[in-house]
């Protein structure tokens, strides 16, 4: 499985399409808004151009959340330049994912975001640009950028880890990291997330300018040998098809998303062995599965907040789960997804962990 | 009618697709390549950054002549380094087309592309990015470009003619400067693309590098109160279904479109009181409507060269036609733009006329 040829958001807008099952993305993006406020006045008071501020938002994929976070970005600098009583600069925006992303509707939804900034009194020229291409690897000019942003991304490593393809079955009964998986599946996994994490660092150091910046918001674990993802309970509901038969136990054994939740511990680690970021600001953030679901609409009963749940999750995994189980299983899975995970997050502490990086170019 | 919204060629990679009639704007690129490579000679002789260099190409669709240009470009840069002895700099591509453009097909296509260009031994980065939006306008920040590139793109005009739209019936019949349309036609339009030319070349002086470049391609004519476009025989073929009753005749006579094939004295005075910009040089293509299909395949009878020409024009102009008169018609209209457009190249000679332009910014 080539994953940047599967790895993407469910695209368009229909009912199971990513654009309109992001809102647990967006509660993240507006928890994490003092963070980002504060990475970017910093940015503007110590370091800003006198011409044209570029900024990269990486894995933005397609749907109201990607403008969300630009606009976010222009209205603080707006707000710190007139606290300075100085003109912002121009701006130059990057929105980065893999070219199988749905970028067509971004940019169709580029025009009337454009008459927004000009209503909301952004008057400085603002050129939205889209950057296809993996960012475990160089996406930009050498010292190009002043500003990086991420958000539900960097959870998704590079590729399968090679370990759990060649030895195909060692993972038996999971597609990813899960209570039942052997140690040796937590180092894989482990591993591919280490040398993942350090080319996206190593990477981002050469493109930032100095005393850049960036912030990133990861979906992350206490403990990451058992990191409670909710793809672990996605995977009880598949292995439940394969006892009846209706899945091949082979299928799923070969079956691993490419997914690492890191505990903060471990960014830590090899955010200082890696050397180009100091590590200025950082925050854990922990919620039950469907509490933005809850904070959204406090009177929706179990019944709807499992089926939001179900679709949202459904929106992030399909095509991955589509390419090597096919298309046909897809409603059976979900609708068992949907009858069965609010029972399990009554039985479990299910919750998940959001983990919130401000980091700063050393040099 | 917004024209941003529905001036694109046809995406997919259907039947009717323009990626798969794009044969006459592909032969067209080769044709300008040694003006091209002249261009880029220069620009790497004059003015090449040590770090990185970025070219943007106005216009560029979806298709296989998107990343032809681009592969040129790249090619004369290596060729001229390895002339000059130095190690080629990094490079940013930007892809600039309306937000309606079909990105998705172009930016899929990447990770392929990037693969040749390692097999032909590029070896520095290269960042290849969308950027949606008008060039009637800008584009990218303030001095950002090193090189311009547009190909059969600034013949269409930013609008249909304000008068065109409010003195409706005003071009009575046609659907562009025809030899039956009134002088105020062509007044209407020749002030509209003026307008637009301008807006253009201040635009790109501005997002130029001093010593930048660009190298343009325009649909022109010898004599632009009488172009004797291909789009005058379509809309005579929209005439012959108003005179059938198939269209309302009020549906023809308000529809034009927003196209204008300027002469080479046009655009030469436009250049000089602008002033942005010295035109070292300039020249004129004239080609029979089918002479690229008859290169492509010499042994092609009239029939087929018919409708491969039919097709290439729907392939461009289906859009516009859908958004006026409805999908339904589109079928019967080439059919007869098919069957008679071979006899009426037989009466009148058919011809188009190319004219490129190599220009330098001043200052």
């Amino acid at each position: 499985m080539e994953v940047e040829q599967v790895l993407h958001m469910n695209g368009g807008c229909g009912r199971t399409s990513y654009s309109n099952n992001s809102l647990h993305q967006r509660a993240a993006i507006l928890w994490v808004k003092p963070i980002l406020d504060a990475s970017i006045e910093k940015l503007c008071c110590s370091n800003l151009p006198a011409e044209c501020l570029r900024i990269a938002d990486l894995g933005c994929s397609s749907g109201p959340n990607t403008l969300l976070v630009v606009s976010n970005v222009i209205d603080m600098i707006q707000n710190t330049c007139q606290k300075l009583n100085c003109r912002p600069p121009s701006l130059q925006v990057f929105l980065n994912d893999l070219p199988q992303n749905d970028f067509n509707t971004v940019f169709k939804s580029l025009p009337s975001f454009y008459k927004k900034l000009e209503e909301r009194k952004w008057l400085e020229p603002c050129f939205i640009a889209g950057m296809p291409g993996s960012f475990y690897g160089r996406l930009f000019p050498q010292s190009s950028i002043n500003f990086f942003h991420s958000s539900y991304s960097l959870h998704w490593i590079s590729k399968v880890p090679k370990g759990l393809v060649t030895k195909g079955g060692l993972n038996e009964g999971n597609i990813c990291i899960a209570k039942t998986s052997p140690p040796s599946v937590f180092n894989e996994y482990f591993e591919q997330f280490k040398k993942d994490f350090r080319v996206f660092l190593r990477s981002r150091a050469e493109e930032l300018v100095p005393q850049g910046r960036m912030v990133l918001t990861i979906r992350g674990s206490i403990n990451s040998h058992e990191p409670l993802s909710i793809f672990e309970f996605l995977g009880l509901k598949i292995n439940d098809m394969v006892l009846e038969g209706l899945i091949e136990k082979k299928n799923l054994d070969y079956f691993n998303i490419p997914y690492y939740e890191p505990t903060m511990e471990e960014l830590m680690e090899l955010i200082e062995t890696e050397g180009s970021f100091r590590l200025p600001d950082h925050q854990v953030f922990k919620r039950d599965w469907d509490s933005s679901i809850k904070e959204a609409d406090s009177g929706l009963g179990k019944k709807a907040r499992a089926g939001i749940l179900s679709t949202q999750i459904r929106s992030v995994v399909e095509p991955l789960l589509i390419s090597h189980f096919g298309e046909g299983l897809m409603e059976d899975l979900f609708h068992r997804f949907e009858k069965d995970v609010l029972d399990h997050m009554e039985k479990e502490k299910c919750q998940s962990i959001d983990i919130v990086l401000s980091l700063t170019k050393e040099y």
